[in-house]
């Protein structure tokens, strides 16, 4: 592997799961591997689970690692081409990545959409950017369309408590008050598929996510319906496709509910709104996976970073 | 040791200072002692001393470190159980610690009191939480109601520099614009009083602070009074306690001076309001001792992080 | 080396920059040389590649690093003396300094002027006071007047670059919609001046530098004239030295373009705004050198850290 901006550039899903598994039960193994190379971690946005998990995988993997909160650590950036810079963005991406590339073997970006034009978030321009004036091996943080080190993590821990070869893993929309991005739904979703897991996704009707991303899915709209016979039910709010980032904040009976569940284990990629996506006794109850889904993190990141130095 | 979240959890406080004092001599020589083991910092609130003498303690022992600026790094944290989180606190402490817990073999945090509530500040339920949800071993960098780093770093400048066994030492408050907690004065007294050392405590009527962490020190209003033969005087501030969380702002004539000393070492956690504490020339002149004190706040965290590690 | 806050500081530039062209080749060879020591980053102002240059410099020396982002990570701070303390400002610079004088063996600082005063800004007291209050080696990561770890990465790129022994260069001031420091603009020039380069200045009339950096420098107020035969032009905004701090911003037509640069090589430090400063074809043509300055800036620090740490 050489980038790890999509779940595109995995050539066996499998062996990925199961390097990071390995590494997982013996995470110091290969701690000469990285030894003076430097992972570069770029946050445009917020992050806790992304920010620690990642740079403990690149210490297990003997990595010195080098950190940069764009915003408050740095200068404002502006991201358009063939701009006049006389306001008060005081660095160009082009620049900032370029030097970034100099400095790092490797680098990472977390890159949230800004839900102002879906074919530029889809389009991926910023992460693009990256790898192209970086000219370095990019791992993607969550960007505007794909979350891959959640979506391998996610797809590792159902791995780690299926009970069946092909169980039914549920991904069902949950409320919340503001607009959400598509990243963690769609990397679950490819994910699950590329899996081969049996993946039916749920949401009020409008809320459908990009083909590209779920085709292979069974869609239904009723919530209940949906959770019959899951093994694995993940929770995740998102915002319009078609009606691009709108919010639809009228569905407070998604909560997902100890009831609904009937056993299912339960999912979220966390932050999670406590008794708004679902409710306190789920989270504080036997089935929730959150924590191994948190702790999977680390293993994911290492499996591709270990990749990705094996490759070069 | 397992935590060090209170004086409490200290079996021979003598012991500990020792350990500290022999690290101070030889810094590198447990260097073996934390590889491939993981200190996570986090910070609820601003921190110089703490946060880099604890990283530094932690390197000396080979641990790598993660670090967190709650705040600014991550999400907008929620502490109340059973909350409807749809307003601006986007994670729940409980996530968050659990995820920590996942990413770090010892946890430590820093979290002011919020002065809105005495019972619920000195019930220390955000560290105890923690710990809690975590299933760490955790270390205090400063709570609601101790600060035990900075107790212990105290009590061992005072050991290196008294020349008697049993010194007299004065805690006395000073005045400060601002409302102040209770964790230093709390945890420089306790320590003092464990360390055997003879303690006065001077402040003005009113300002008494809980008799858990002041008993068997001589409380003294009269400032004069108390630092006559004092062989070492530390100053604070501290808001009330009775008087819960309430500044006392009209008592100027507190200032520490020089004239005051009478050859008195000088102590003060730091940071200091020059001017207000304590006037320049102390701080300036021979008798100061606040950078000792800060820098045996590296072999104050060392002795307690090698100890929790060796108990494991 | 025992300081790096000066250009003065630099016996034989010639040396210094052989040893960053040497590290270059062979970053990891030193790595012996910096371990159990500690640097301290401090920055009172934002920064990317001084940053990450500085730490990536000295983990290649196998240090350990301690960041400090001063403002948003600690306490705010009074750098005046003899100030009665009882404002906003918590902790005072000389206790900061002390402090991190006990936890690191070699310190650094940023500390943009305050253009409050061309007196205060040009007797650089705060990064002096960093040194007399901390008593460490101090490098200086951009002060009042000077930038040279900058300077050092840009002789040496011009060095690496050139193909005569004494080529033309040329610093061109630029336009930019605020006030900037003259520290980059001041060592550029001192530099290019102590490594026997024909240097040329040009500026609109009444934006001459401090002739302490720039004797022995061509001023010529024609740009044009300026760049004729220039094999490399440096391009840099600064604000008046005479008119101290003001900014010029009606010369617009002073931006550097292809057509202007007739094949010299262009450099800017970084970051740079585009199309204001320097037109996008020249930044990404092939003449641009800017980010060859930037990788530089890694060597630049690390033969600097290399001789401090030999000299102890």
């Amino acid at each position: 592997m050489t980038d790890y901006i999509s779940i595109k550039e995995i050539s066996k899903l499998d062996h990925l799961i199961n390097e990071a598994l390995l590494l997982k039960k013996d995470p110091h193994a290969f701690k000469h591997l990285g030894v003076n190379k430097t992972l570069g971690l770029v946050f445009l946005n917020p992050s806790l689970r992304t920010r620690l998990s990642t740079q403990k995988a690149a210490k297990n993997l003997g990595m010195d690692v080098l950190l940069m909160n764009a915003a408050a650590d740095g200068w404002k950036l502006e991201f358009e081409d063939g701009v006049l810079m006389n306001q008060d963005r005081q660095e160009h991406f082009k620049e900032a990545a370029g030097v970034l590339g100099r400095y790092c073997d490797i680098l990472s970006l977390r890159s949230f959409p800004k839900f102002e034009s879906k074919a530029e978030d889809y389009a991926e321009k910023t992460i693009k950017d990256f790898k192209k004036y970086s000219g370095r091996p990019i791992v993607n943080l969550e960007s505007g369309t794909e979350h891959p080190l959640q979506g391998l993590a996610d797809v590792m821990t159902i791995k780690e408590n299926a009970k069946k070869d092909k169980p039914k893993v549920v991904l069902t929309w949950a409320p919340h008050p503001r607009a959400l991005p598509h990243s963690v739904p769609n990397s679950f979703a490819s994910f699950c598929l590329e899996a081969g897991y049996d993946l039916t996704i749920t949401h009020p009707e409008g809320l459908e996510l990009s083909e590209d991303f779920t085709q292979g899915a069974t869609i239904e709209y009723d919530q209940k319906k949906a959770m019959e016979g899951a093994d694995f039910v993940c929770a995740k709010n998102w915002a319009g496709f078609s009606n691009y980032g709108v919010p639809v904040t009228d569905k407070d009976h998604w909560t997902v509910t100890q009831d609904k569940l009937q056993g299912a284990k339960f999912m979220h990629c966390l932050p999670v709104r406590r008794n708004v996506i679902v409710e306190d006794a789920v989270l504080d109850g036997p089935d929730s996976l959150v924590l191994e889904q948190a702790e999977n993190r680390i293993y994911a990141a290492q499996a591709v970073l270990k990749q990705i130095l094996e490759s070069k």
